[in-house]
């Protein structure tokens, strides 16, 4: 595993701030040196894998072209190296550049992509339009051919966008997403199950990609746009922990935090737990053990 | 629609600082220009319906009879136009002129009224005793014959207040009203189908006042009188989509978000978004279509 | 009752701040002298019972045995007199005296503990090692024979630690616990049921411990190792209500709420209420009555 | 001595909050039991005098007139025991019910007033107008007959307010006053001299009146109207070290700390050591005793 | 006069945020309708001046160039109206695209710069480098002809950068600067002495530019590059008005308020009030009266 | 030099938290990688010298005493290296053990100490009494033999601790201090003529301890034990620069750093900008070249 900062928030429409979203959220850790096993997996993904912190990729100032650029290639040269990297934002815009990346190396059908957002991020490009911002990653992706639209769930939308015409289009090209109504009439295990089955049946390997404003702004106050109504972070965790132990995961990233509206930096602590989670489940699957939790 | 702001807290009996209410809540929006379609309702009430900002109230300082005069003539000049009126206060004391104005135009029997929130807010009123204060808007609003006691369903109640003989006395009054523990017991979804056929056997049309305090201090940190153990933004925002879809509601008011304690701004965002629901669902009972939630 | 104040933090592994713990709590509470009766109980505990502030234990600045020392001496003096502590913390090891100062009053199996926690504290303890920390206090009270390692159970665990080894030697000492991942599969209501039958069982009277990290950060950002994924904080006092009502407590404490970090003061307020629900319990039971909520 | 709280703010225009101003000023003390003698006076006020806490006066939610009664009154009570009253607002509105109160027990011509301040507190008063607001004390004052326009030297103001007009009838009442720039053209050592000046020779005794605004808003955040551009904090302390070693204080007040603005506490920090400093300065007085500050 | 906001924060090159300066300056007022003349000058530059606001610059996200067009095309406007622009920002790379309108309208030596900072911003330009940043403005407008660098006064340099070749470019120019080491030396009135008549001989008309962050972080915490050791408020305050009342300026802006950082909102406070300054002595200087100081 | 962390906070006395200072300390820095010369000396400390940083000292929880031994034990080496140690607290009372090793390689003749605080740290030490506190470490060290009562100047005093007796023995041991009020009556140009002269003469090098709390809390809010009427950061950044450039500096500490209480991270900020101009003119003596700064 290779963690790698993109500290980049040029791209956001609203507050910005991400760009500290990579120190905060490799600060949120209070044990450290100890390992860190987890107890419902009864593994320590630092023991069982091979984790180093590749630095951040370079953000120069005003260019979001050149940060792109710079992601996508440090996540190419993680991905050489037969190394499976967990990117931590920066703006959702970075995942644009991880996704190229990733066609790159595994071909565009090689991998589909779970997503949890309040957003879809689908949002409409326009010829001769503005450079791409944090609303079109996955929009821009498909439109690219980086991404299949197939190959995608989004899972905790909620609010007021994306608009009618944009959900036409992602029907047309396929994606599939759950509302947080979905999620609170149909239970979010059935959710899971479908969107694993799906994710599953799609590609050999699965990214995934977790927007921390997926959860309720009581739970990540420090993001750019936050929206009630959303996820706890227990089901957050649950849900990560669980998707990393049933699909077999080629790369994740966690990103829009925010610190400066961070209060008590929570919202780095949950996401530092998200890609925790994560690696604890690529951990067992590697480990060909079964999870083994802590009961009395 | 017109939305009036109310940025009044003469009445509060703890913390402070509603008065900021109004302008927060206005300002807890990150699109904006381009309308606020309801992804699960599948419409835009700005496009659906004529929405006006009315302003603020006058509100003068150390004078809480003026004020309250003042949000009584504004809202009776909103409600002569034909308009139903969104209030944004300011503490809760503000719905007592509100009730006023809307038995002035409806008469008293006229509307029933849905309240979410911490406390029943029925203090007791003592001959020759101070101002109104905001414990007490429905204890004065049924003494002064603006409300039926019969008519009004609360819900959300904890904590340790009213106390016993005030419970009594909105006994006899026909109160009804639902505990969080009851909540748990039965679970949202009961409560709010009783809620709901309360509300439209009682009257034509229905009142909707919603305390942000209704929701736990983790989503709504800034107001005036906390208490643990509340509701999420996700249960209050589908209840409140709910019982717009579901009922004629002829104004609604949100109040007690106290700026100076909303860190990250995150109860003024879940105050706009209740007004917000409550709008999506008035725009699709006028637009007379079904709702058209946004599927894959 | 007798409420005693132990601001006392230089245990802390992590983030500091809890010796202004016992001062935000007392604080938290905004009504005060007309009593504080429990709507789901129907009773006033500060009218049932006799309710005395002890003041606070003596912390002297950089020395843990010394202010250990004076809380087994301060809890002592309360049972002597007939008297069931509150304690409000403070660091979690401040328990570690309290259980001294239990066991020599009740003998260690004479009461058995009910414990909310994040973390199990139950860390390693080295021959000749450092001095206690807020990591160690219920491995040390077992390895001093104050605690019955049977006689405990603890809920809430989540996250990384304690480590397989400490797991190991808490199974072989009779330790019983449920992780978050077990409350969510089994339900918090079974959870509470074998709890409950356990400690009635080993003994004929249970201390209560709660950790307010127990809650999630979104419910009590304001304490030192904050983990995501914990109880809300509507399940945590629903729990505490009906412990209370359905054990004997004979003796409780709140630890962990570090006000520097306590925004908006929400983590204070949600640990007054937890001493609340308690209170109300011990009252319910001492009264003999049953409990009557408001209902309408 | 006797120190009064006064937890009112229902007289404010702008940012409220000030009803928390006399807890957090009686919490900003970090010393506390072992006595507080000032480095510069080599005096313990609270050995030399006799220094109770009265208590805070009633605030009735909603009700100016009511609250201002209540400061009067007890007020008076201080004075009649012969004791001098040191009162931690709440709004600057409090010192209207003071005036009356020490007008009643010296007459009027019996004291003269410094005031600390940006704003000269001299608003209009309209025939049948509304209450009093916190606006409006001197003025208020001035026209019941409860203070001598001649007897009061205002220090700070700056901003844009009082307007023209109030200038002008303030200059027809004898009104001194020295703004920002006069201090800055002329230097604060050569104010304070005429200040002093004027005060006794105006009238025997002086009543300070401090306005925490009169810092700029980097010393005290934690205001209503905070204007920037003010006095430091060195400058206040040793202002008022200074006029209380120099005239004969008849009593002080402490206003407009507002706690819910006050980042890290430290506008209620400097709010307690401006009543330490008046204390030291009376206490050596009382003493007849030469300062002896502490000097290698 | 024209006041235009700048949202505007891509060219930020450590803390983000200033994209929401406009609106909290705004904000920042606690007056408004009733006119607010300057104490200090006796003159209400409402009443004198048409003051209009001309909204927001279009600040699209992701793209530097276009928000600088869109900058300089409002302000060419408001320039071709004959007023003059007032402009709120944005990171101070804006200062670039107005500096473009002033020398289109009025010549490249058709007016001086008064330029307070804690930073030069005159980093070095590369060819084929990255876009603006906001440590250029003033070397890019040099080196684009639309500013003289002979026509410059830099007033608060401290810190660490420029570093030694940036200044070695900047003499060669002909910029001049003061440090905050020579203010303390000399005196910050002799400095202006200097600065005044330098702008002066050097053109018929001034444009003024002030970064929040020449002052201490103590006043102005609400800013992306903070340094310690910087002006007060009170210095910068009367600068300003001193200024505005002795050059005729063609143009002002106030750049790098970042409310995310803005505790207490006092940094939005200062920088309005920098305006008001600029505002007051530009109506005086159109009066063509003299100041009328209110003084008893 | 060597950069050596000293997180540790278990000796203070009020609020806590300054275990997190030298993490904060270190990220308070916006350029990094580039150099980070001094405008005002116009040399590069980190050219000129070789700046290595140490890590952290092992600050074990519960235990002071052993963290102090670490403190000693980790500077030790620094001075063994030949290197001059630059240490971030922590508390105060890390700068015992520093003079202990100092004392250890100069002999306690050897070194004369120059101190910024509010406080003098000479706290009264009883016979078998409690641990060493943060109030205590030159009262200590004296009583130790490892400082010489007439070696140490301490420069800011205020409020009302020392007391009396112990400002008797500080003058019995030879310190020397200057007050606030010296400091304002005096000069503070003055004052450090006499402070450097003494240090000067008294012993061939000087050690540098920096209490952040001898700014003010505007300018350091994020501290233990704020007092106001302090030195602004700009007249201390001066201090520290003309000291480090005129006396032979053989270490010096920055302490008291609180982030808890660090609102927008501006005393870390301060903190760091005192190291910055103490390694600056360290360099700059050893360089034996003149200071350059920089001049249009």
């Amino acid at each position: 595993m290779a963690v790698l900062g993109a500290p980049f928030d040029l791209a956001v429409t609203y507050r910005s701030g991400t760009r500290f979203g990579p120190r905060a959220v490799r600060l949120a850790e209070d044990i450290g040196r100890d390992g860190r096993p987890s107890i419902e997996l009864g593994i320590d993904p630092y023991q069982e894998l091979s984790v180093v912190d590749y630095g951040d990729a370079d953000s120069p100032a005003s260019d979001v072209l050149a940060a792109h650029a710079s992601i996508q290639a440090r996540v190419g040269e993680i991905l050489a190296a037969g190394a499976i990297p967990a990117v931590i934002g920066g703006d959702h815009s970075i995942t644009l550049p991880i996704l190229r990346a990733l066609a790159a190396h595994h071909g565009a059908d090689g991998f589909s992509v779970i997503h949890f957002d309040t957003h879809a991020d689908t949002g409409e490009i326009y010829e001769n339009g503005p450079l791409p911002d944090h609303g079109q990653p996955f929009s821009r992706a498909v439109e690219e051919g980086v991404l299949l639209g197939g190959n995608i769930v989004q899972v905790g939308l909620r609010g007021c966008w994306p608009f009618p015409a944009e959900f036409d289009r992602m029907r047309e090209q396929g994606f599939r997403w759950y509302t947080m109504a979905q999620i609170d009439e149909r239970g979010l295990r059935t959710v899971l199950d479908e969107t694993i089955a799906h994710a599953r049946e799609r590609a050999p390997r699965t990214y995934l990609t977790v927007d921390v404003d997926s959860m309720d702004p009581a739970y990540a106050p420090g993001t750019g746009t936050p929206e009630p109504g959303g996820l706890s972070s227990r089901e957050l965790l649950a849900a990560v922990r669980r998707i990393a132990c049933e699909v077999d995961l080629c790369g994740l990233d966690l990103v829009e935090v925010s610190p400066p509206y961070d209060v008590a930096g929570i919202t780095a602590l949950a996401g530092q737990r998200v890609i925790q989670e994560a690696l604890g489940g690529i951990a067992l699957r590697r480990s060909a053990k079964p999870a083994r939790p802590a009961r009395h």
